[in-house]
């Protein structure tokens, strides 16, 4: 083996049925992880069965390459409704999940050794992935408003000054994760126009649009760009299920038909046939739409009961955010404070987070922490709430 | 965009619904499909019914990255009565398919212009997939008993000799893809001796296993194997159904870790968890266990039918196999023939196949073809084997 699995490596957990871990008497704001009780069960049930029904042996059979036509005709549709524009289905590809979609396209697009552009903070996850293709991982750092566009274009000089071209620059737009900001459009249009200036390609990650609380998002980044400057990656884990593993990606007609053309997609009859299809059921008569409409309202109020209780609980001096939409309230403590001894407290308690550091590139955010609203309802996270107060002030970090 | 993208891309077909594409009036041997009727489609929806009922927001939340547990531990005893020796489970990684197994690998284990080794002929779309990687692919000829191995000792030393070291050998030993043939038990073992004295890494495809139709195949490189010098890759795409997207590799612990723990799995929460369960539930009871004993005696039938056909329609100087297991007959034509013209000839009458070429890495095999005698019942591929054997007489390739 080369030096892909020269790290070092921590053995398996057990075996087990899920990826959640869940520990006795603690409640873990650690995961973005839907809600279980959101989870559209029956109607999940019951459209697997009508698929099964309606398509017979081809709902078995190895898969259109480039996804399912029913599903791809629903959703360019779909995105026209929630985002800028809508892609025609040309444009766009089927894949197993946002980090599916991610993975093809790094495969195809990138090369070890290249340099992958990050935000940072950033979703920790992506940069795993991102690393484990060989790329170098470069953050930008990420001011409140999104990327810092100075810091972007004082790298994309310095790379070319050394004769080197990024393969990508990895955002999240759209309620940001860890942070839950929003980039704002005249900000989203200025990234594009730096991005297609200096021939940078943008991979928006955009898996949260769909759940905003307040006011719609912006529209995408791949919406306000030329084609072929930007490459969406979004998802139906937090809309629906992560676990039917569906996410898609929308770019220009030559990029999507070279990765449908992929080896992995050919030999595969593409990777999202069967959930593809049971989606494109559930489109139908717009319980899809209904659901997330539903979604919003649940998780708002999840939000404000996290929130509220953060802002009740938490001296003045503790940053709390209220995120318009996605899974996540970042907080920022005082100087001085530590995320990780907070977690520690925390966990003593009863109550998990995830703490900054976990999403920076350069182990600069211990003064944040992550605090997921998605899986938990709101007495649950009220209680959180207090947990982490009481341990912050236990913990000698607060007056 | 950098390298990974500038080959010539076709444009995209027109959205369909699943992969093959029927042509009228035309028996199309050319698809290494499961035949439609041949899909346990009644057992499949009822045990996604059972997986839901069963484990309600557990089926369809971010499933544990390894694999779901119920089928990890269920795959280890089958492999222990299909196999030489059960894999531990922490021995195993689900995935999408035996392409998603390869692929998460080759991305954590080889690095572009890293070497891979192929037979040839192999299957052409593994293929298509290691060059995704940016690998420089070299064949080592295919005999009729397996790998050539003085040609593959000789192109390690000439490798060696230019401070090369392949990042793996990917090869296909049981119902080879495309010739149908066997390694035989003592190149096997002489194949496992090569890879573990030059300290190569095997990557054994065994998709074919369970489909035999005389006696059951040896036992795997795997098995044979120490631990570390193969990793193979299975599937559900042949014994259950395509569609599902359901595979797995079995390898050394370490390996399997850093597989679990990769950006994809862990972002993802695996990657087969929806099907994963619902395989687990077919499992049960023996459904699984009785549907591949009836699949043996359905394609048995079916080679027999188009070998049977094609014996009597060919002249004797065309070679026939009669294939023990899988889904391929391979056919060498006298000197001077051409596959590819005879393709043209039988699409003409209403047949088609993939001329040998296709599986070859040097354009070298224009005397050969496959046909698939797995998606079609027996008297269409006895019709099929009439219009191959009328079209090689009037193309004026034969007496």
């Amino acid at each position: 083996m080369s030096e892909g699995v020269d790290e070092p490596v921590a053995a398996l957990r057990a075996l087990a049925l899920v990826q959640f871990d869940a520990r006795p008497d603690v409640i873990d704001l650690g995961w973005g992880h839907p809600d279980p009780d959101l989870l559209p069960l029956e109607e999940l049930r019951s459209a697997a069965d009508e698929a099964a029904r309606r398509w017979g042996p081809d709902l078995y059979a190895y898969g259109f390459a480039q996804g399912p036509g029913p599903l791809i005709t629903w959703l360019s549709e779909r995105l026209r409704e929630v985002d800028g524009r809508a892609p025609d289905p040309a444009s766009i590809v089927v894949s197993a999940g946002a980090s599916g979609a991610l993975d093809l396209l790094v495969t195809l697009s990138a090369r070890p050794g290249d340099v992958a552009l990050i935000e940072s903070p950033t979703y920790h996850i992506a940069v795993k992935l991102l690393r484990d293709h060989g790329l170098e991982v470069v953050p930008i750092k990420r001011l409140a408003d999104g990327p810092d566009l100075d810091a972007l274009n004082a790298m994309l000089d310095r790379l070319d000054g050394a004769g080197r071209r990024p393969a990508l620059f990895y955002t999240i737009p759209t309620f940001h994760n860890p942070t839950g900001a929003v980039t704002p459009l005249d900000r989203r249009k200025e990234l594009v126009r730096v991005a297609e200036e200096r021939g940078l390609l943008v991979v928006e990650d955009d898996a949260y649009r769909e759940l905003f609380y307040d006011e719609p998002p912006p529209p995408s980044l791949w919406s306000l760009a030329e084609p072929g400057t930007v490459v969406r990656v979004g998802s139906f884990s937090k809309t629906l299920a992560p676990g039917i593993r569906l996410g898609y990606l929308t770019g220009e007609p030559a990029l999507t038909a070279r990765l449908a053309q992929s080896g992995l997609l050919d030999s595969g009859g593409g990777i999202g046939h069967v959930p593809g299809l049971v989606v494109a059921v559930l489109a139908e008569g717009g319980f899809y739409a209904r659901h997330v409409d539903r979604l919003r309202v649940a998780y708002r109020e999840r939000r404000d009961a996290l929130v509220d209780g953060l802002v009740q609980g938490l001296p003045a001096e503790v940053e709390v955010n209220r995120p318009q939409g996605g899974f996540f309230v970042w907080l920022g403590l005082p100087t001085g404070y530590s995320a990780t001894r907070l977690l520690e407290a925390a966990q003593a308690k009863g109550a998990s987070f995830m703490p900054g550091n976990a999403f920076s590139a350069t182990d600069g955010l211990d003064a944040n922490l992550r605090l997921s609203f998605s899986r938990y309802g709101p007495e649950q996270l009220r209680e959180a709430a207090r947990r982490i107060a009481q341990a912050l002030r236990d913990s000698g970090q607060a007056h």
